[in-house]
């Protein structure tokens, strides 16, 4: 029976499963196939919701007696976009100048291929990891995140199962296998203002009352002054219009309403209820719902809606997780990793309300793209740290 | 046979013809009518253009030795809107409290019924006018205006057509009849401008250009600061944003371009090529093309462009004219009228490339709306004026 020690192997396996999302493609069992040789029970809850794809999940754990790690991940991947651009087609594994194409190479079957392998070659080496390691494999990170990591921790958990820390293996590195280890990530809430104007003719805009005007006043609140300058373990909160809308064709018409949508990403001076008392503030104030606006008598009449439901902002403190993940990195490239709470929300934002939580894996700079790809000394690395760090924090 | 004297049967007539753009509905049909027992020669002539609806139009003369005066309109009107909300049905010309409703009663079938009814009563009681009186009325005003006045001034004076004077019927009284008459209109001109940005995700805003805030850069450098304060005959100029579109529905995703919409309506400070080279002047400032903005090394890249043409600003100067048309008003109601440059563009912007050209119809407070409706004691005022109009102009 041959183990799967192979990183570029298992990538290359999971790369032939087109997986977009919600699609299981054949890519959990793939990975049921390599984790049984190692020991691994391995279950395949799905999970439903009405108005959402059913989605495949899956959740292995090889029990022993110790402590008990959880690697998670996801095995969908987003769509290939345009085909005909790729160099070679996005789910052959192809190879070519010591890289390995296709959708999913590092966003993240590469971090679920090398963390298959780093355990396979431990169980080789060494027999195994003492104590408890479980793998949480999502098919449903890249959609909705509805009938995924959610469910399967919720699920898992009522079954009994505790953890004492996870590992989640997207990529994390801007440039360089090694950069990098998330420890926590910024909250995220989105909104949207709306101002309402009266409509009217454009010659006689003493009757009508633009709400453009009102909107960019508005506008100019949510952006200014900057919410803060950052704290010690976070970038700054920041804030985008990502869009704004009146959609109105007529030129010789004053539009009667305008629309801003935002989004925030806030850091730990924050949670997600006092960002939202901050907005509220700020438009109060600025409308004059608060107080006099100058030169302006009435109010900007808006309304004020959040989108979705926030993503907490977290930090994980556990120092013997991130001490002992970033020595495995500094033990095998040689320099000690930056511990980051920047970018996008991930998985770990579910996952740090059961353990603690950090992020490491590929390097990030092809991902979502055409011709996402990785390089095999890459893999070799980065199964090396995850060995380490396996046998480490075991010790 | 029966001369149309009576202004209200006049109307009557004419809002009974369903004569939404493009339809002719049968109202050039009863303005010909009416006119042929005057002693007018009438013309019919259609106009064409791929792309757009066929118009009819109407070209009535009646000649005479003397001056040559023209009335110009249109019997076209605007959809009746929710016909379910109008007291009475919108094509009935009922009457109830003293006022008659229909879409058209004032804008603008009322101003022709009155000019038609002032004609007719000159013509039974003092033999009609001296010199020539014409009317030049449109199927196509509230439309594209393509196969309409335009055209129609074309067609009339390639056929030798001169003209001393004209007044446009439209509806220029604000409250009460004899308020006010147009002698000149601002010009209106419409633009867009585009300001690119570089997309990418919320959480990375330093490796996007988010083109919002080049857009409120550019909006406020439109509206600031103002253009004028008017001048001894106009209103200042005063731009209105329309619209302002990203069309950006994901939240987490910083978008590529932002676009403005803007119209601007310019008094006689300007003509359409210094207000576009203000425009330009005040865009290539504020974007940093001019020169190095504060805080920032990039310009703004943006796209500023023209929609359709310019509509150009005039001033009618015929002292004759205004003050005869001015004299018959104060002489029916009592009081001068103000003389105003104020509102919208007209026809009366095609007309004042042939002849000196005025406006002064009905009040407009109900132009357009549900209930569309006139005073009965308004057309009869009205048509008195129109009266004492022709007879002192011909004078």
């Amino acid at each position: 029976m041959t183990l799967p020690t192979d990183p570029a192997a298992n990538l290359a396996t999971l790369i032939r499963c087109p997986s977009v999302t919600p699609a299981e493609g054949g890519a959990l069992s793939a990975i049921e196939a390599m984790l049984k040789p190692l020991g691994f029970t391995v279950e395949r809850p799905m999970f439903k919701e009405d108005g959402t794809p059913d989605v495949e999940n899956l959740y292995a754990r090889r029990s022993g007696n110790g402590p008990h790690l959880m690697f998670a991940g996801h095995t969908d991947v987003v769509p290939v976009g345009d085909e005909a651009a790729w160099t070679h087609p996005p789910f052959s594994a192809a190879i070519a100048n010591g890289e390995m194409y296709g959708r999913g190479a590092v966003d993240m079957k590469g971090g679920i291929a090398c963390f298959i392998a780093a355990l396979a070659r431990h169980v080789v080496q060494k027999g195994g990891p003492k104590g408890s390691v479980s793998l949480l494999i999502t098919g449903d990170e890249e959609g909705p995140s509805i009938n995924g990591t959610v469910k399967l921790l919720q699920w898992a958990a009522a079954k009994g199962e505790k953890w004492d820390a996870s590992i989640v293996g997207e990529p994390t590195n801007p440039d360089t296998l090694g950069d990098m280890i998330k420890i926590g990530r910024r909250g995220s809430l989105s909104g949207t203002v709306t101002v309402n104007g009266r409509q009217g003719h454009v010659a006689y805009p003493h009757l009508a009352d633009n709400p453009v005007r009102g909107l960019m006043t508005i506008v100019d609140a949510l952006l200014n002054p900057v919410f803060d300058k950052g704290t010690k373990d976070f970038q700054p909160t920041n804030l985008e219009i990502t869009s704004i809308d009146v959609g109105n064709a007529a030129t010789n018409v004053i539009p009667a309403r305008a629309t801003a949508t935002f989004n925030i990403r806030f850091n730990d001076t924050w949670d997600a209820e006092t960002v939202q008392a901050e907005i509220h503030n700020r438009l109060d104030s600025a409308s004059g719902r608060k107080k006099y606006r100058k030169g302006r008598k009435e109010p900007i009449d808006f309304e004020l809606g959040w989108k979705d439901r926030p993503s907490h902002v977290f930090l994980t403190r556990d120092d013997k997780l991130i001490e002992t993940l970033s020595g495995s990195v500094a033990a095998v490239v040689g320099r000690k990793p930056q511990l980051s709470t920047s970018g996008g929300t991930s998985d770990a934002r579910f996952i740090k309300d059961y353990c603690p939580v950090v992020e490491f894996g590929l390097v990030g700079q092809t991902m979502h793209m055409v011709d996402e790809r990785v390089a095999l000394a890459d893999l070799e690395t980065l199964t090396a740290i995850y060995q380490r760090f396996i046998e480490d924090w075991f010790g």
